[in-house]
C-alpha cells in the first residue's frame, strides 16, 4: 500500500504520518510553500518527515496566487485572543485561504497518480468544520467523487482513496493518539503568526486550540490517575 | 457577470474567449506554465488575450511536478502520424498529463473566489472524451459538485459555474463558431511538438485534428457555395 500524506508541520498531520508509518505503509509526505506567514511550519514538516524517514517534497506555489487573499497570506495579522467557544463558533475566519485545500488536494492527486499511490491522507479535524468550507464532510465526499472520475489511475485501476482520519476527532483525541504513537510534538508547529525567532504567539486561533487541547489532555490524565 | 477563462493558446479556448467577450462579460484569462514542451502556446495565449484586451495571468507550476510524467513534459516525443480515426479511438495517449486538468481547474477555482467570478470556462471538446479521463462529461459533473461545496463563495453566495461550451462540439464546429466571431486563428497554436523556430510539426495528434478540421470546414463551405 502506498500513500501520499499532506504534511503541514502542525500536529494533526504529524500524527497521521506516525500512524501511516506504524501501519508500515510506504508513503511520501508533501508540503506547500505558498507564501504563508507561518512559513516556518515547513521546517517542522521537514523535521517530522526526517524523524519518520519518509521522503518529503515541498511543492512551491507562486506566492502571488494567494497574496492579500487571507490573513495567512497578507500583512493583515489574524485576529487574536478569541475564546475557545468563539473560535469554534466563528464563520470563515480571516485565516481562510480561498480554495486552498482544493488546490493542495489537486496537487496530491497529481502525486498519487505519478507514484501510483492508493491513499491520500489529509489532516482536517472536527474543530475545523464550522469555520472552513473545505474541511467539511460534504466537501470531502464531493472530492472523493471527483477523484473517482479524474485520472487514468481512477478509470483503469482504482481511484485513490481520500482519507481524513480526524474528520470526527477533537484535537485532544488527536494528541492522545499522538502520545500513544510516541509522536515528538516538539517537532510540530501550529501557530499562524510566529515571532521572528519562530516562537508561537500563544494567542492566535491555532495556538489557543493547541494549548487548550494539551491542557485538557493533561487534566483528564491527572483525573484518571487520581481515580485509579 | 464575471468569468475566468482557461486560455491554452490553442483554438478551442480562443473561440471561448471571443464568445465571452462578444457577450460583454468581464473576464480574466489564465494560462499555465508547467514545463510543457509546447511552451510557445503561452505566447499565443498572450496574443489572443491582448487582441481581446483581456487581463491575462500566466500561472507558473514548478516544472518538476510533471517532469517525465507525460510526453508533453519529458524528452519522449509524442507519437506522430496517426490517422484521424486512430487518434479518436486511442485510449489515454502519452500526451495525457496526470491530473493536470484537475490542478488547472483548482487554480481557476482559487481565482474565481478571489475575483468573485461566477463562471469558469474550459475548452475540452467532444473529440477529447475517449482519450482523456479529465475531459469527459462525468468528470465535469463531479467537478461541479465539488465546486458547489468547496469555497466560502460557494456556500455563502453562489458556486462558480463550470462551463464547457464545446463539450459536445467537434473541432470543425468550433472553427465555424470562431469564423462567425472573427477569431484571428493565426494567433493560436495547437501543436504538441513545435520546431525550435516555433512552427507546428504538422503530424502530432493536435496538428492532425486541427488540420483535418480546417480542411473539412473549407470543403463543406465550398460544397455549400457550389450548391447555392
Amino acid at each position: 500500500m502506498k500513500a501520499i500524506v499532506l504534511l503541514s508541520g502542525g500536529l494533526d498531520s504529524a500524527v497521521i504520518l506516525a500512524r501511516v508509518c506504524a501501519e508500515a505503509k510506504s508513503c511520501t509526505a508533501i508540503s506547500f510553500d505558498y507564501g504563508q506567514r507561518h512559513r516556518i511550519e515547513l521546517e517542522y514538516a521537514k523535521k517530522i518527515a526526517d524523524y519518520y524517514q519518509v521522503p518529503h517534497e515541498i511543492i512551491p506555489i507562486d506566492p502571488l496566487i494567494f497574496q492579500g487573499a487571507s490573513s495567512l497570506t497578507s500583512n493583515m495579522v489574524p485576529q487574536k485572543d478569541k475564546s475557545f467557544e468563539e473560535i469554534l463558533l466563528q464563520k470563515t475566519p480571516s485565516t481562510y485561504v480561498p480554495a486552498r485545500n482544493t488546490l493542495f488536494l489537486a496537487f496530491a492527486l497529481v502525486k498519487a497518480e505519478i507514484y501510483q499511490a492508493q491513499e491520500i491522507y489529509f489532516g482536517a479535524n472536527a474543530m475545523d468544520y464550522g469555520s472552513y468550507p473545505d474541511c467539511r464532510p460534504l466537501y470531502f465526499e464531493a472530492l472523493q467523487e471527483l477523484f473517482n472520475q479524474a485520472t487514468k489511475q481512477s478509470i483503469d485501476y482504482q481511484p485513490p482513496r481520500v482519507i481524513i482520519p480526524w474528520l470526527h476527532s477533537t484535537k485532544e483525541q488527536i494528541i492522545q493518539e499522538g502520545i500513544r504513537l510516541g509522536v515528538p510534538f516538539e517537532y510540530t508547529s501550529s501557530c499562524y503568526d510566529p515571532t521572528l525567532s519562530g516562537h508561537p504567539c500563544q494567542c492566535c486561533d491555532a495556538c489557543t486550540l493547541r494549548n487548550k487541547a494539551f491542557k485538557s489532555f493533561t487534566e483528564s490524565k491527572q483525573e484518571r490517575l487520581a481515580e485509579s
